[in-house]
């Protein structure tokens, strides 16, 4: 019998087995891609009814610290970094709730020809440059995702530069009039790993890789600016709503 | 000049010779991948300006026929099927729209132990079975997706089976009670392609796969059905709202 279970305490014994598990977790006992104990060798191991240790793997692989592969078994891995636009919070209140720290890293500014799909969105005549700024999103210590944003020059004239390496994406164009009442239309789409991606975000060529273009217009449609955010696959996913 | 281009009819040159490039792609003269040609080479060839050339361009890569990769060149595409949730029409009318036939194969229905995070958002009880319904998502012939549907036993008595061939993923739903003011949860993710989707949707393995989760509850939030649905990354998108 573990003496790490106090079969003694009013705490739940599946609870229990899952602080345990999750510390040995933490504690790098077994890393991501381990192959985790089965039901079994759990319940030998912690003398626990098969019950009581079916509950604790069900409530860690339902928080994503464990994904079970049919046929393979189960294995150890860490919860995706989940963004929900929708709520009143983004990615990075959401980091600081999980007591991670969020920043930014600016890779690059400069005025540039974006590529015809992004002049075409932002309406831009021949020869009429944007302002690019290119971060880094970091979760901690982690690059996460690498945003591309592209923005006509009577917005780029007005942006907070400050705000860039601080806040939620958009925090550079808060206080813009025009922001009010402004509207948001995004495509997600999977996409496969190249340079900027295995440059930036440390993935392998052709890995998945999370796709969103945003693109922010006035009330009136008038458009205030371009995204393309790139996400490693393995450590985010989106949520609607 | 190319006896294409009519200098004498009101219709925009630039919109002249994109009907004659799409007409091009569509008759295969240059395939997906192949590389396109340049603004200059459309110049010389149909005697026109950079700007009608960039117009006709700006166009068609707008409507996702071609592709830039900066420093590379452009390359023939295809639109990717966008699917949005938010408007009145599903990927099945947009399909209908576009004059493609939608359609689904159905490729098992059986009572299976599901994945312990399945079992999790359906809630069910240990040893209980959830009936499993996978589907392939057609666009005319081709195979986009692959949607693997999860059911708690009292719902998987009440469906249309008629349905299950035809219409929008939840057609064989629509008609029961539960589903009044039902809500959906949908998680967005990039994975690599697996089994699933090399055998079924004949990709190559680790390909981007776009993963869509969705969780369907009354609207006291008992679970009605659990979906996984698996696109071509290459083929599909998704669009908010």
């Amino acid at each position: 019998m573990s003496p790490d279970i106090d079969r003694s305490s009013p705490i739940p014994l599946h609870y229990q087995l899952k602080q345990i598990l999750l510390g040995k977790i933490e504690q790098n006992e077994w890393q991501t891609g381990d192959m985790f104990p089965t039901e079994q060798e759990l319940q030998n191991s912690y003398q626990l009814s098969r019950t009581t240790v079916r509950q604790t793997l069900l409530d860690l692989t339902a928080e994503g610290w464990l994904v079970r592969q049919r046929g393979r078994g189960t294995f150890v891995t860490r919860p995706k970094f989940t963004h929900s636009p929708e709520e009143h919070y983004g990615l990075t209140d959401q980091l600081l709730r999980q007591g991670i720290t969020p920043g930014w890293k600016i890779v690059a500014q400069e005025w540039a020809q974006p590529a015809i799909e992004i002049r075409a969105a932002l309406r831009l005549a021949p020869e009429e440059p944007a302002y690019t700024i290119c971060r880094l999103r970091l979760a901690g210590e982690e690059p996460i995702g690498y945003h591309s944003a592209y923005l006509p020059e009577a917005i780029a004239a007005l942006i907070d530069h400050r705000a860039l390496s601080e806040g939620e994406s958009l925090r550079y164009l808060k206080q813009l009039p025009q922001m009010y009442n402004s509207r948001a239309q995004r495509t997600i789409e999977a996409v496969a790993a190249s340079e900027i991606e295995t440059t930036w975000l440390g993935m392998e060529p052709g890995a998945p890789v999370l796709l969103i273009e945003r693109l922010i217009t006035t009330e009136d449609g008038t458009p205030l600016e371009f995204l393309q955010a790139h996400y490693r696959g393995d450590r985010f996913r989106y949520q609607i709503p």
